[in-house]
């Protein structure tokens, strides 16, 4: 009795250390929000300096020998990570998550994550001068300073098989670098194979009046219509513009999401749109009961990813979503699409072409991107590819796997922010968000089997219902692996993404 | 020596506890700012615990026993409230304004400030709910507990003469109740002098033309030109719509302003922008030496406001300045003013006229509603007035003093949010915002002779350089009298503002 009291009061205390961390989260959140989208520029040397305070007193009282102590009186250690058995699922999945960062934060030395802070900051800079200079020598000593934090990182975090695997889950917890080649390995073939047909098909799409004029005001109108149409409530969150889109959460009622607008391009607004409004519906879907805990959030990259591109790819680029939108559409933009018919439309955002730009390709060869830079990461972090000679490494990898090659750094292995960062290991969740998407969209074209209907006449509160009760609402509960066999019935297979895939093209390609 | 190393370094650190803590309420003022600017409504709950738990962090932070150890080592106390004769000037000011802070922060036990918090949130829904419904006795006992927290508030702070001293102080640092009632006894003679000149000549002058359509899109367009032209930086800030107007600093970069459109009258928005853009310019022009410490502020709530009114009223309502800036407004409402020529135009909305609303005076009779509501705060707290009679009271002086009386209490004595918020001991600071800013502009006019002649080109640069040298750049070393001062040469003389009413009217109405 005495013991079940004590750890009761342990449980609530760490409860509330972990509220006040979510909610200091949640404040970060608005500041980094309000940068990207308005802040005056002159504060941004001022903002930093906050975020760094906010930083050290998380990462002070994460750290503190009180949440220490109350982990060890609660039993919780390396071979008990959910802690003794007399608590129910939540508490489980609480104190496994807990511990997981409590060991993350507290295994990296406070030199290194300086340090790492300090050399991304600079790198950064670098990059983005480097790119615009499209001069790969510029950013290369950056990046061999932050391959070499990283390295210390993976070390002090501790392995099993490869040091890219701690890398990996810091985005996608509890996966594995020998599964998640297993999974690829097959998954590229595949897709090699489907593209090649695609590519060497005699269909030709049009695709040119998509490149018209496109407002940018009634760009953003259409794109608040499609929002509140699929469920996004705009009591708790907003849509505004930034260079690159994203969405954040500030606390669970208020879940914002930007997107950008390009007037003479009409996909890069409304598929943006789409795409953070999925990742949004996920967080506002999870459930009130776990609000302010670290469980509020979505389980794995992977997953928060299948949300994002099942509402951008699998659902808004499908003809019934088309069906009901269209009409709305070419009344807003006469002049562009007054010629266009539905399915010529549909074709065009879904045409498939190989290309340099990662956020350019279509949903089909976006994965060679993918896996192109997982394998010059895992290169690099087995000392297999020096950093100088990732340009030649990037060309070889895009030849083989795309069939061209950039012609400049520019577009090539300097064309993403990421390794500026320090964020290895990010990039798999991209493509893991695609084979998830297809694997829980099988599964809920089961358990509705008119979803097409519901969506031909605008209706997604079936779809929405779905998801939250199936995939948001749980949030942190169960990780990846876990939760894609609680929904589908089994591990994560990537036969859905490619008999989408196949379903799909073989129509519009005539393949 | 190893006393001066001691001192230096003791010194260093309060000034890095101070150097978190204003960045902490700069953080603050971000949730605040995006509350009232962007927040989606759901958040609100949420908000108010980040703004709780900030609130928090700080309070411990400030009240920690290791600030009571450094001001102890560095001779900081009651009777040497700037520590040791050695410091320098800044520093000095820096020990006086941490350690009153300091003092006023322990005075009131944790209890008290909890307990004002949580009267003042219920009591914020209430004041609402009865003005709404124009009922006082739905505010009533909540004002009564305020009060009572109010009075324990001035015991916990102490005082020499009057409990009413502790409660100015806040907003009007070493401002005296005595004081203040001398300087206002003679000030409200005259003017309900010059009042009832204005009110019983025989000039009428014609508004009807303030009251338009005025889209205010356009009147946006015309706010940022003027803030643009009196030499605010947009690159440093920004202008927002909220539903009540306010200035915020979230660093000394990032001075943020907001105004309302009323698209049926003109003056709410231009001059909503001017004023706040002269509390805008007062922060952002203070030495970038204090920047990151307590300094870095306005010097009193008094002193802010002359910097707003001067803008406002003083330059904003002058000739010169729609001279310069009447034929862009023309040409921007072509149909409201096609046919006002300038000195119609000038006439309108200067006119003078007894009415309820302290915020839609006119600067003459708004002095008056700052007395009425003075009078009655000092009833209050000497305990010579219940709430249950404020209503009353407030016909009463009202009729005394403007010569009308409200036809209810929504209109009367619930008109401001000010005392649902605790904040007693505020109104008086905007009378002697109006004071001050006559009195500084003399001095203004005196160093720059022509500067009707720079106005009315529209060159504000001298204007600005003059204010920043003299009364911006300074911040808060100089308390507000001194300050006064060291400006205009002597202590503040209400005859400065009376002469600057008397000219500005007497030609206006002919009298």
């Amino acid at each position: 009795m005495r013991m079940e009291i004590t750890l009761a009061k342990s449980l609530d205390r760490l409860k509330k250390i972990d509220a006040e961390l979510q909610k200091l989260a949640h404040i970060s959140a608005l500041l980094s929000w309000d940068q990207e989208t308005f802040m005056p520029d002159e504060a941004v040397g001022e903002r930093a300096e906050q975020l760094a305070l906010l930083e050290g007193i998380m990462h002070d009282r994460f750290t503190s020998s009180e949440a220490g102590e109350l982990l060890g009186s609660l039993g919780v250690g390396k071979d008990t990570p959910t802690g003794s058995d007399d608590f129910n699922d939540n508490e489980r999945a609480f104190l496994r998550e807990f511990y997981r960062r409590y060991r993350r934060k507290t295994q990296l030395p406070r030199r290194l994550v300086t340090e790492m802070a300090r050399q991304t900051a600079i790198a950064r800079k670098e990059w983005a001068k480097a790119r615009a200079e499209s001069n790969f020598s510029i950013f290369a000593p950056h990046l061999d300073k932050i391959l070499a934090l990283t390295l210390e990182v993976a070390e002090c975090l501790g392995y099993e098989d490869s040091p890219y695997d701690p890398l990996l889950d810091e985005y996608e917890p509890w996966m594995k670098t020998s599964k998640l080649e297993e999974i690829f390995r097959n998954f590229q073939e595949k897709l090699m194979e489907l593209i090649s047909r695609i590519v060497n098909s005699e269909k030709r799409i049009d695709t040119h009046f998509l490149m018209q004029e496109y407002d940018t005001n009634v760009q953003r109108d259409f794109s608040l219509h499609v929002l509140k149409t699929i469920g996004y409530d705009f009591s708790k969150g907003r849509l505004d513009v930034s260079a690159h889109p994203f969405t954040t959460t500030l606390g669970c009622s208020d879940v914002r999401l930007t997107t950008r607008y390009n007037r003479n391009y009409f996909n890069t607004g409304i598929f943006g749109t789409i795409h953070e409004g999925g990742h949004a519906l996920y967080e506002l879907g999870i459930s009130a009961e776990l609000q302010d805990t670290l469980l509020a959030d979505g389980t794995s990259m992977g997953i928060h990813e299948s949300q994002s591109r099942m509402w951008e790819n699998i659902i808004g680029r499908s003809l019934p979503f088309w069906k009901h939108f269209f009409p709305g559409l070419k009344s807003r933009f006469p002049e562009a699409l007054g010629d266009v018919d539905l399915v010529s439309f549909y074709r065009a955002i879904n045409a498939v072409q190989p290309s340099l730009i990662r956020v350019e390709a279509d949903e089909v060869t976006y994965n060679l991107h993918i896996l192109l830079r997982f394998n010059l990461e895992k290169r690099l972090i087995s000392g297999d590819l020096k950093v100088k000679d990732m340009p030649e490494a990037w060309n070889e990898e895009c030849r083989s796997l795309l069939g061209i090659v950039p012609p400049n750094d520019a577009d090539g292995v300097l064309q993403d922010i990421h390794w500026s960062m320090g964020s290895i290991g990010y990039f798999p969740t991209y493509s893991l968000g695609n084979l998830y998407s297809a694997q829980f969209f099988k599964a809920l074209e089961q358990d509705l089997p008119d979803i097409d209907g519901s969506i031909e006449i605008g209706d997604f509160q079936e779809i929405l219902k779905w998801l939250r009760q199936k995939i948001h609402s749980p949030g942190r509960v169960y990780p990846a692996g876990e939760l894609c066999e609680r929904v589908t019935g089994e591990s994560l297979n990537p036969d859905y993404f490619m008999d989408y895939l196949e379903n799909k093209y073989s129509d519009i390609y005539g393949i």
